[in-house]
């Protein structure tokens, strides 16, 4: 559905899809993608969100790396986000997740926002929560305590993440895309004073149909493999209320 | 609505209310309260989540601290949950929040499953996202780093947050429900390395109606004042995607 009369310019919603169900957008963005007139996405996993939510005739693009075709550049999104924008069209960019803890929407809002164009943020569901739940991991009893989320996709050297420092802060830690790396984190956490029997959950896809997860301890983690991308859930010992 | 004859036995559903903005409730939150026979709530600033989408006359119950009552004791609050969900009644326990990071969802759960009674935990939008997003402040690009989140309403002399420890660990930092402890909880990072004129957004209700945001400097924080409770986002100044 797209424009007749230019309509009053409104912003570029941003979206957060949430973890993966379905049933874990939030009204807000399904009000957004209700009256989309554009919705960019990166993967084929979000088609079903837009099939059920978004206009049939709106417009689509899909901007990731597929079989297909390569990721489009930052800047090439960002141009057809802000041209369909200044068309008076009303524009979704629908992110997997919370579009904050780890993730890459980033760029683009500060691309718009280097292009005036104004932009609209709808926060969703954390992977980093639904994860840790999915499993059924509940929160530290007495509402006290710290959760560190990292993202563990970065190369081993790459200084952005103080491992051992996250080790050391107390408390969860939920690592998101760390599958390359579990045994150079599981090694770094307990160098740095985490227990080697630690329990810890890893899941992918939680709250999706092809959900998996398997229960190990820290020391082991690194022999664990299920399906990129995987959430890692090492719990806070001491304080765990992990369910067996 | 009661149920008449009793139903199959489904678990009580432990929702995540998410931030406070009545749409940011996730479809799953929305469908477990359209079928409710019992919902049970902290506050009432969720009455309007439950008038908007559970039964008329669906059973409510008010269990958090009120100027008419004292918090129900935990034992209490599992004792109901467990005797209406015995009784064959869908129950809906709705909480504020994600259900996960610093809630105190987590002694009722394991309140229930010692009593043998079935939970289903469905996540929410965390005020650790949406206090954030509202503040303009952008996850740090390149989808690295690390996020940090902290319940700051400890007792400054417990040991449960290692705030040196957060200090050092890099990446954002989100302290959830830090009012009464902000000058101290600054004192901490600052120690730790953290920059003092490193940018700090400070924000009461985030998504809701009264939603205010002050931003300012860590070295500053301390001075601020806003209605409890309140979300500090303490960026990540060399990575911010902090919009000024």
């Amino acid at each position: 559905m797209t424009a007749g009369a230019p309509r009053a310019v409104e912003a570029v919603a941003f979206v957060g899809a949430g973890p993966g169900a379905p049933d874990l957008l939030t009204r807000r963005g399904r009000d957004r993608l209700a009256v989309a007139d554009v919705v960019v996405s990166d993967r084929p996993s979000l088609d079903d969100l837009i099939n059920r939510y978004a206009p049939v005739a709106c417009e689509r693009l899909l901007v990731g790396r597929t079989r297909r075709q390569a990721a489009w550049a930052l800047g090439a999104i960002a141009d057809v986000l802000a041209d369909r924008q200044r068309a008076g069209h009303r524009v979704v960019r629908l992110k997997s997740g919370d579009l904050f803890i780890c993730s890459r929407a980033a760029e683009e809002i500060e691309a718009l926002r280097a292009r005036s164009v104004p932009v609209e943020l709808v926060p969703g569901v954390s992977a980093a929560v639904a994860a840790p739940l999915a499993a059924g991991v509940t929160p530290v009893p007495g509402g006290r305590g710290t959760t560190t989320i990292v993202a563990g996709n970065d190369d081993p050297v790459y200084p952005a993440v103080d491992w051992p420092g996250v080790g050391r802060a107390g408390g969860t830690v939920v690592v998101l895309m760390g599958r390359a790396h579990q045994r150079f984190i599981a090694e770094h956490l307990i160098a740095a004073g985490r227990p080697p029997d630690t329990p810890v959950h890893l899941v992918h896809g939680s709250t999706r149909d092809d959900e998996q997860i398997v229960t190990t301890v820290l020391a082991e983690l690194g022999a664990v493999r299920l399906p990129a991308p995987a959430t890692a859930v090492i719990t806070d010992r001491e304080h765990s209320g992990a369910h067996p």
